[in-house]
């Protein structure tokens, strides 16, 4: 006898905390699913509390509200079995767990069995693993519950299903972080399961941004052969709905009911609307509406306003430009065309006048110098200072504009351009926001940030004739130098074996290691790669380990 | 036959990635020990590559410059018998080891059983899991190595040495960081291990400060009954010897062989020298010999000043006075009594003139209001601006002045009061700011705070008449507070239940919660309580949990 089970994933963006607000979306999803006649809804990894809650699972009464809103949620919609992540505390200890709701109660319980640990992941941090899996009966349609990282072992998951005998369907309920090629790993990873179990996969991603995460969705239905047959949105909720058709004999299939999302057309744009996301959730659910980015003309500056536009739109960004007679008429000139451009207001603040009394006062401390870095460092300090001025004064989050290559070596002033509440392109490596710039345009079908800002050799105008290559190697070289040492781990002496220049390594290198410090104290912005500068990188600040390249090592 | 064993536990400062520097200090402590005829010398945990090198475990070229130590250290002290911690990668793995050296070769290796993931460590995330313990035979005495957490179980440990059959001596190689209470905890941890094995004890621990951990060192020698016979300097490099003699029959006993060390007269003494000793090595170790301090003729940034001059000296040490309009001459007087009495320079910057072209600058804006909060924040990042500019040009490092009760609730200006290299006192409570300056002075055995700056009412000095007390409550609830929410994770009923006022419980917890985003820019500092801001304390910013209490809760 062929058995039907009419599933929906609910691809949700919660928000760490909100049991309110996330329970809303939850019966909002309940209402829309049930209307196309979904039998079992399955919402991601800790839905109910948000992922990833850090240490608000050390606290009970945190642990107790997140038992209370599952228990609402069963009430609420009690007459289709729904699957939910939420944190299953109990003394002492807690489980990251899935819990299966069915006619206004709390049916049964499923405990992860694989908790990551390393990257941007502490779950070891904070959860005990589950000892079984289990099984969910729907009518008489087998399906088992696993959550994120579960999936990721398919030989331990073979162990761990072992118990179980034959089941219909694998669920995966996750919260799998975006970074570059993470979706072409989820697939190969559904793949894998789908060759070892000839059993159909449903997957239910979590999206949305989390400090400086971005949670990608890309829920997806795979048949028994471990092909993807539906694809949820990526980047928005979505709700993906399919029929699961049990035959008397042989594997299960799946009939798309929903229909297929458009997906991302290359990685340039998958990263752009990672960051339009990520940029979005942050100032949002964070209580802010506006933004304020200083705009230098350049093209870092270009990119995170054309980004804050798009994500938040124009009439809630103001841009800021703060000439000093270090600026060239271009520059300003750009700044002008840019804003216009993405229809901001732009405000003129120049700030001769208040440097002038800086330098003035300085002048008093034996050994004060108006032309060295400290002077340099002074005038992003002015600027910092207005716009986090502006910032308190009209509750406007100020974005910061600095990429990864200058973030790697702290090119860059700490309190002065580093001051901010988002850095929105901070993952982004130099010769990637060259790429965005000009795909911002093609986007646009028209030069919105002008062509001069991604053409003019780039300079942080700090003193006559400055450019950035006078204390960097090409961003080229640099950005290799920084996915070697940075987000590969490689050793000096690896990166000049495969043919970079041995000096650029090491000043690089130290250039690295010496700005920790600087790194710890700037805000956070969107993860993009598989090792940003935050979680997934923990270095100590104190740190004499010379890590440069040298004939004798 | 009586057996007789002279060990040599030799608490040094070890400085993270600084595999030199380390070396000579353990080749140092070696001909020390075997001046004194030591045949079994120790050294703490990870003493190889420093405690806790963090994620540069995760560079296989470090786990290999590591390796290379540890046989130059084999090599160097070929004579006796050394038992040492460092990391013992593997191929796709490391084990937090301790290395048995002898006759210039690696005898052997323990690796910890035990991998502490919660508070500050992050074992978890490094290293897998050591499968068995070992015996150091030294003639006919049998020592067993234990590293740090191993010892904290004595249950476990109980299982884990079943395997060994019957030993003299307990090794355990600790790098235990200092918080108020801690010795207590590790004294009965040794008095649950003497109870239960009726075996003397060499407990080797670290001592430093490292990034916002302080070791405070305190290596004990405890006796068959758990007894404690001997201890190491509190908080400075020591080297503790006894002879352990093992009888024919019965438990070996220990004989004192170094002179028993000054021991720390009380909390206060505790907490004072664990600031200064954190304030040093953060300043030494990342290669600065000078500070600067702004000080606001206020409590806290005199007891930052104090702590600076006793850790570096009164020569290392530049006080910056920044008077604005609203500062009054009582509060300058005090600054300067205070730099006097510490024999320190002096300097003072007036804002005015800056601050009135900020204002004329930011005048532009419409809706600019020279007189509001952005208008206080503004005196803030002025300040912090000279600051910085004077630490750029001089290359002395800042020290903030904020303290955990102002941090907790975000009384401070981010660029601004909280701009600097070091946050002395961000984990002391303002009621133990108090106890501390009157402690500086009574070991000065005169008032070098000045007794005005110890009584007058705290206060800003960002608006005329203002006092903490006009925004803040009474620092004593407030403390109580922060100690329930922060250090003991309570709920806002809790608090309200044990007697706080409800209005006040509420009132802060919103604020603590709202101020993440400011602690996550604000620079390290000393750790000295249970639950520091930083890495013992690991929450979202973008949180939407509301912990406060309401009736209906």
């Amino acid at each position: 006898m062929r058995q039907t089970l009419r599933i929906g994933l609910a691809q949700i963006n919660t928000t760490v905390g909100d049991f309110q607000g996330n329970l809303y979306k939850m019966i909002e999803s309940w209402q829309q699913a049930r209307e196309q006649g979904v039998e079992l809804l399955v919402f991601p990894e800790l839905a109910i509390c948000g992922y990833p809650p850090e240490d608000l699972l050390h606290k009970p009464h945190f642990l107790q509200a997140n038992r209370t809103a599952l228990q609402a949620l069963a009430s609420a919609c009690p007459d289709i079995v729904l699957v939910v992540g939420f944190a299953d505390g109990q003394e002492h200890k807690a489980y990251n767990a899935a819990a299966i709701l069915r006619e206004g109660e709390i049916d049964q319980i499923y405990r992860k069995g694989r908790l990551p640990n390393f990257s941007v992941f502490d779950e070891s941090r904070y959860f005990v693993t589950g000892l079984e899996p289990v099984v969910i009966e729907v009518g008489s349609i087998r399906v088992v519950p696993t959550i994120c990282y579960d999936l990721w072992n398919v030989s331990w998951l073979e162990k761990w299903l072992e118990r179980v005998g034959s089941f219909d369907l694998l669920l995966n309920i996750s919260a799998s972080p975006f970074d570059m090629g993470k979706i072409r790993k989820r697939e190969a990873v559904i793949r894998r399961y789908g060759e070892e179990f000839a059993t159909p996969l449903a997957y239910c991603n979590l999206v949305g941004g989390q400090d400086e995460l971005v949670f990608d969705g890309r829920s997806m239905l795979a048949d028994a052969s471990g092909r993807v047959v539906l694809r949820a949105a990526p980047f928005e909720e979505d709700l993906l709905i399919a029929d699961i058709v049990v035959p008397a004999k042989g594997p299960a299939s799946l009939t798309p009911i929903s229909h297929p999302a458009k997906r991302c057309e290359d990685q340039l744009d998958e990263v752009y609307s990672a960051l339009l996301l990520g940029t979005r959730d942050y100032v949002r659910k964070n209580g802010f509406s506006n933004i304020l980015v200083g705009l230098s003309g350049g093209i870092d500056s270009a990119l995170t306003a054309a980004i804050a536009v798009a994500a938040l739109g124009p009439d809630q960004v103001v841009g800021i430009t703060m000439p000093s007679k270090f600026n060239s008429s271009e520059t300003l000139a750009d700044a002008s065309l840019l804003a216009e451009n993405l229809g901001i207001t732009l405000q003129t603040l120049p700030i001769g006048a208040v440097l002038d009394h800086f330098n003035e006062t300085l002048a008093r401390v034996p050994g004060w110098d108006a032309g060295g870095i400290a002077y340099e460092n002074l005038q992003a300090r002015i600027r910092g200072t207005l716009l986090m001025s502006l910032s308190n004064q009209l509750g406007a989050m100020v974005l910061t504009t600095g990429n990864k290559s200058e973030t790697s070596v702290g090119y860059s002033t700490l309190y002065g351009d580093s001051a901010g509440g988002f850095a929105v392109i901070k993952d982004v490596p130099k010769t990637l926001v060259y790429r965005l710039a000009r795909y911002v345009n093609e986007r646009a079908g028209k030069a919105v940030i002008p062509e001069t800002t991604i053409t003019r050799a780039p300079s942080a105008e700090l003193r006559p004739d400055q450019k950035d290559s006078d204390s960097l190697p090409d961003y080229e070289v640099l950005d290799e130098i920084i996915r070697g040492y940075v987000e590969r781990d490689e050793s000096a002496a690896q990166l000049v074996e495969s043919g970079l220049p041995e000096e650029e390594v090491n000043r690089v290198i130290r250039l690295i290691d010496r700005n920790e410090y600087k790194r710890r104290q700037s805000p956070p912005g969107v993860r993009i790669t598989n090792k940003a500068f935050g979680k997934d990188r923990r270095l100590p600040i104190t740190n004499r380990y010379d890590a440069t390249y040298t004939k004798s090592s």
